[in-house]
């Protein structure tokens, strides 16, 4: 595993200021380490800079001492930053329930080798899937929930994404709202998929607002969930044409490819650090 | 003009029963006419039954009297219609401000022959296109429009477009409201744009509240004007994908394409009769 | 499977003349059967008249005398129709090599009730993917093919597919050109998937075509296999916008998603029987 | 004009090498000036370095001492610059024939002040805009070509072209091919739209062959002119959705809208020094 020197990629962001661009580069460039990618982005109006770097150091080089070098750098520069090896692959934890189209999608994507990351637990408040997540080999934990018992639920949840070290949370059409408490324990990214386009029909039964509506597309949106509901920053949204034709099954049929896809590349995106995530906003490096 | 035999186009609906096919049909054939396109669609929730049939009458049919005889029919059979005939060019009344993209789009579609309808004059509230409107060898009228006389400044435009005969009202980023006075008053079908995806950003200044969201697709919508603002049966939708690096100015320049592309879709099926607006939704037979 | 009456289905075409459509649905509503949809379209150019009518026949109704004497009629008509019962499921069979996404995608699909067919069985020339047939209950047959025996290979897969009684079959990345021999004998239509935007980039490796030309987008196409490699009649095509940072691996990636949707919609299009092939194009009654 | 200092914008590319990142934004930083944006891309099989940085020099400075100073430290790091001020307007010629939406489009956009840029000339080889380039306030040369002058029209065309000394051209659905001979001497990009797909239905006539073809979506493509007809690099490419009510005229109809987005933002990027053309394919930083 550490035959090759990895790459690594940092995702920084910090009030704006003369030479910031120069002064990454430069300290990449004075350890000998050799730049693959790297975008940056302004927010003129705010005065935030944000960059992504991706670079491969000198063969040899400690990369733990490397990374807390650059940390202390960036720290100084009054810039905040998360930082990641390609030899260290991030855990997924899945949030699932019955309808099943987001959970396969992601699993057969992960199995093919299009998502470079560990799966160590799905967690659902239905048994339906556990033969399914069986076959993936994957651990499957049933967390029954209801409105008496919510709290305690959510408790478990988190004790088993927490055990299982997860980086981030994906919610493949889990259909429970997740508490404000429970996004602010978790202590992770939670990436969450709703059926539709965003802000327009929030809230449940997206479809059957956008059939009363009558729009003539319908879309999809993927956002990290926030203590307010569908109101998250938001990574990536699609939509679909549809017409009078289309009674609200065929809106929901439509609306899945949709949600495969968006979903899809907001969590391929969020795995190769391509996010920065601020106020009720993101940056895409993609 | 009575050279060639004008072909007559229906739009049809009312409530569902059997044979509505057989009998809409029937009657034409019985007619010798010959049928050039039909589509229906039944909305079963509902109920209701819509139709669009194109044909063409033999040769030395007496088209008024074939037309009075089909719209007697139609009655009979418990339906409202929309008649058209081809050789009689559709009349399009001009509301615009000073924002001049969608009225140029507009007047150059229509003299290049792309539009066949006439126009027999442009209203705006401001003096700025005046020249424009001369050029493309239009009547314009300058109606201001304040708080304190918009009552009069209506009065003032419907005289204007009921004197000119309008079949229906465009609105190319007119930028006031129209009452709910005036729509029940001039007595035709008023397109609007809007510059969001409806019912997102709804109200003033879409793009600025798409930016504020933080959406990763910006949309222009063309719908029927009714007296709730942003509220009418939407005829066409399209969208255009930003990202963080489009500032607002961004968005509103591209916004300008996706405006005349579906504002110039909506008119064309409108001026085609393929539209039926019912409740709130429209069939677009396109 | 009888209680409730069907709805029938059917495909029809023939030279163009006056009184079709009030003839086809003047004799369904003559059966006192109700029509549920119906769709025509005439090539103005070629003179060729193309109907879908879905119908459901009064209750009561024998339905194979009923469609004996539809046939008979249409026949008098002088035109062809292609007919189906809603309580009859089509059979599919699937050819596939290791390439698995539209494999997987097809029979999520399936499983999930959004096919509405049978899957008797699934050949490969390889024995990769047999498990998986397994796992979804399909028979698996695994018939390798070499340049020395494609003969023989294709004269197996034509004796298991007509076994099966195949009413129409589909290449799932199946990565082998099927002789005329094999199109001509099989007796059904064979859908394929090519990973490019025909007429664009057909043959081998489209996606490095595609990188080598610099397009800006990338695209897929589901039509019928004819003798001719990648010419058939086109079904549906849709595309994904590419950029100077995606590697052929990236065209290979984003491209999976397009050919499992665009795939997907023209099975779905094939089993409603919306699909009218005539030279080498279709008509899609969508 | 020199009261605010004007950014400037680098094009830069050449052999891939460490740190030159480090280095060109150190250069930037150690003149005080301000890196707005910076964008870079690496070809890793070809190994080539392509960068687009946009700064802002410290007030006072002398701009064309700083951009000749950079452009000699980028040739000693072996690399090829573009270099742009903002305060200096570049020139466009326009060649356009009878078809008038691209130029009426690229007008109207430049009228209002969305290309910035100057437009010194028209040139046609029909009398017929004459007329609407007056109206738009700029010089119009009607040059005729046929076949036996067409040496002589092109070398006129050359001449009026440096006479203005236009910085680029554009063909605004110019139906003539320019020789390989006119783009050798004409010593400035030439930018097409073509009204395909590109490669799908080069050459003459490419509605006719996507309609021949049965396609489910035309295209257009924006490129560079090159001696090989509708071959040189892609800077932009789009498409729309057709089916088979769409007669030939139809997809002519609905290729314009293609046509005037697709050529407009290829320009948009080119005059922001956005585009690199290098072998047949372009990177664009958008």
């Amino acid at each position: 595993m550490k035959e090759e020197t990895p790459t690594l990629t940092a995702l920084l962001f910090g009030p704006d200021q003369k030479g910031l661009v120069a002064k990454t580069s430069g300290w990449i460039f004075a350890c000998e380490a050799n730049i693959l990618h790297a975008d940056q982005h302004t927010d003129l109006e705010e005065g935030i800079f944000f960059q992504r770097i991706v670079w491969q150091p000198r063969p040899g080089t400690d990369i733990e001492r490397h990374l807390e070098a650059f940390h202390a750098f960036i720290q100084e520069l009054g810039m905040q930053a998360e930082l990641a090896r390609s030899d260290v692959l991030p855990k997924v934890g899945v949030l699932v329930s019955k309808i099943s189209h987001c959970f396969h999608d992601f699993m057969l994507r992960w199995k093919s080798g299009e998502f470079l990351c560990e799966v160590p637990l799905v967690i659902s408040n239905h048994a339906d899937l556990a033969d399914e997540a069986a076959a993936y080999g994957v651990p499957f934990h049933h967390v029954p929930v209801a409105a008496a018992t919510k709290a305690e639920a959510e408790a478990r949840q988190i004790a088993l994404l927490q055990e299982a070290g997860v980086d981030f949370v994906i919610m493949a059409r889990y259909m429970q709202v997740l508490s404000a408490d429970f996004l602010n324990t978790v202590g992770c990214p939670v990436i969450n998929i709703h059926h539709s386009f965003l802000p327009a029909f929030a809230g449940a039964k997206p479809y059957h607002q956008a059939f009363a509506r009558g729009v003539k597309l319908i879309g999809a949106t993927a956002h990290y969930a926030t203590a307010v509901l569908d109101d998250g920053p938001i990574i990536q949204q699609d939509v679909a044409r549809v017409n009078h034709r289309h009674a609200v099954q065929d809106l929901v049929r439509k609306g899945r490819d949709l949600e495969k896809v968006v979903f899809a590349q907001a969590i391929r995106w969020h795995l190769e650090h391509r996010v920065l995530a601020y106020g009720n906003k993101t940056v895409v490096f993609d």
